[in-house]
């Protein structure tokens, strides 16, 4: 079933106006979220980052975080769906004229999907994810580069770039040089006892899991983060990396560009991590895991 | 009346799947075309940059250049359309997995949409565009620098800054702060009695009148073209200026920045180019004008 502004349909039946700008023009903002017994725990950081990216791009959202929340919980439980990938799109909806000026009061569109998932597969935690680096430069200083946005083709094209290369992920240098994220993954390295991150003004998204790890999840372990300008020489220094996002969680990096980093298997900080994070949402989630 | 997929439908009848990975990634292309006389003079040129922009982003497209003229021909005759702004859509598809990685084989789709248009008014080629330098830089090296694709966002959030500084269009710089191009046309400067454009690498799309421009019309005006880097700088020195696109053909750009370019009025070298274009416009048309 999908929530299709304000009701709910079976997916092959659901319609969307070919006339929305979020299909001719990218134009609109998304999320992915994880869903735990039935409910999105901590969606109001999704919510949250939904908003300043609507500020971003000059939307102005028609609903309420309870209403959103509320569409979440009911696309959910129409397609009798506890453990799931969501996906949550708002787009500027169909103009009254052409062109790309927006209008001045937009319609937005609210498009609510839910997809059976559980987790990635325990090996792959276990021998973590290979990365490649990608060709594609991005471009840290785009008002878009913290905005998650429905202009996502670069990243499909990284990934792209990335399976052709046998590897699960890409990761992002910024016009710079400095690396910013993978193609739908934040970067984390682990450099003598501290943790690392691009900054936001290197391009990278602002993602839910990077949050909860600079801000609540590392200091709990004790460990000290940085958010800074990364360059891809320091991976050779690493002593571990990991990728975090709402579906991956945390998951070590332990291959880029056909090297390992250190020793080639998970390190403690993100199995720790990990752990913390796993417990967080449980603690945050609605009907439990 | 919208072409979706194989079929006419009313438009507001038209539906598009909103899995569709056009709306959910703009995972797509589009081309923006001028009719007159119920057909696109010179839609080769349009197919020409869609097919390479699909090798670009990996999409084979299952249509020969036959049945897209023939599918943009019967929208225009059920719309009754002789004279026609003309958008066409391609996209990825509705994917069997989830994701950003494509499907193997994904099955396009393909979305053509008509208005009523019988060109600009003249008093705005009398008067001549005015622009903002936009403070969005444009990233001359992504693959998509040359694409006119479906991640469309930055485009949108120049025009609405142009349009908030009062101007008609927005100038883009790229990452070495060269200009590119418009939001939605390409941009020239006559440079001494030479006619310059920025080229490819510095990011600009390439223009299918820019190309008419560059190849047919300004050789046979005698003048001799340039295609290379150009600094905002340049515009200070240039005789005039002008803009190009499918929909604008050759319209004069007198002020840029609350600054006149030259007298702030439409130089002979516009005025020339856009009797030209509007002649080969007229011999290449089907029906005539």
């Amino acid at each position: 079933m999908i929530w299709i502004n304000g009701s709910l349909v079976p997916a092959d039946k659901a319609r969307l106006d070919p006339r929305d700008r979020g299909y001719t023009l990218g134009d609109g903002l998304f999320e992915t979220m994880r869903a735990r017994g039935g409910s999105v725990p901590l969606i109001e950081r999704h919510l949250a980052r939904l908003r300043a990216g609507a500020v971003e791009i000059g939307l102005p959202l028609p609903w309420e975080d309870g209403e959103l929340s509320e569409a979440v919980s009911r696309t959910l439980a129409a397609g009798g769906l506890a453990d799931a990938a969501v996906r949550l799109t708002v787009s500027r909806g169909v103009p009254q004229q052409r062109g790309l000026l927006p209008d001045p009061e937009p319609r937005p569109s609210l498009v609510i999907q839910a997809h059976p998932f559980g987790g990635y597969p325990d090996h792959l935690y276990e021998r973590g994810m290979h990365a490649i680096t990608s060709a594609i430069p991005r471009n840290e200083r785009s008002p878009l580069a913290n905005v998650k946005s429905l202009s996502y083709l670069e990243n499909v094209l990284a990934r792209r770039e990335a399976a052709e290369r046998r590897a699960d992920e890409a990761l992002l240098r910024n016009t710079s040089g400095d690396l910013a994220c993978a193609s739908a993954a934040n970067l984390f390295l682990v450099l003598g006892d501290e943790l690392v991150t691009p900054d936001l003004g290197s391009g990278a998204l602002p993602g839910t899991v990077r949050d909860l790890v600079l801000a609540e999840l590392a200091p709990r372990l004790g460990l000290s983060v940085s958010e800074r300008a990364v360059c891809p020489e320091e991976m050779e220094a690493a002593g571990e990396a990991f990728l975090t996002s709402a579906l991956l969680g945390v998951m070590p990096l332990t291959r880029v560009d056909g090297l390992s980093i250190e020793a080639g298997t998970p390190g403690p900080a993100s199995l720790a991590l990990r752990r913390k994070l796993e417990r967080l949402w449980e603690a945050a989630g609605g009907g439990g895991v």
